[in-house]
């Protein structure tokens, strides 16, 4: 899922979903195919917009999902999978988290 | 400025601030000390209330900084310094970013 672009997205308003967290110090390779596995998921769910996603060495973590819509949040929330990758996160992979869902007023971005 | 746990916020409504960024190769101790040096000044502006930052060994980043209001990140956006140390960052540090400024509606945590 590594990406060394940002992630494009149209003019506001549209959502973010800002998850910070903290990973715990196992389980890197399941960790690793779920996180692709929803990334994938997750672009071909009606309203996703994009997603900018960091984690560094000490294992925090910040991934901000972009979406056109609450509904479209809604849906992505529902979905099977995705439900089933959550409750192991909160089993095994991550210390801490923290889920923040914003409404994005206003952007702007500079490139070289 | 590295820390090891997330920042803890007040009930929402609140502003987020996400900055998405792609680092140069080059003026990391500069960088590094514009960076810690912004943390602590943004601290210590009203209306502050935490950040939580990660950037990779790709030099991608994101940091999210949150705010009580409009106006808090507004009177950071007019910091002498800070406007000082932007000019910079377009010059010298950042291959590209993108800055959002969003309303966050919801939010919920898990801890271990």
């Amino acid at each position: 899922m590594e990406k060394l672009d940002l992630a494009k997205t149209p003019q506001p308003p549209y959502y973010a979903v800002i998850f910070a967290s903290v990973r715990t110090e196992h389980g890197n390779e399941d960790y690793a195919r779920a996180a692709e596995r929803m990334a994938q998921l997750a672009s071909q769910q009606p309203g996703y917009l994009g997603v900018d996603s960091v984690r560094d060495a000490n294992g925090i973590g910040i991934t901000v999902s972009y979406w056109s819509s609450e509904e479209a949040i809604a849906g992505w929330r529902r979905n099977a999978d995705h439900t089933i990758t959550r409750e192991q996160g909160r089993k095994h992979w991550y210390k801490e988290y923290e889920l923040r869902v914003a409404k994005v007023e206003r952007a702007y971005g500079f490139k070289l």
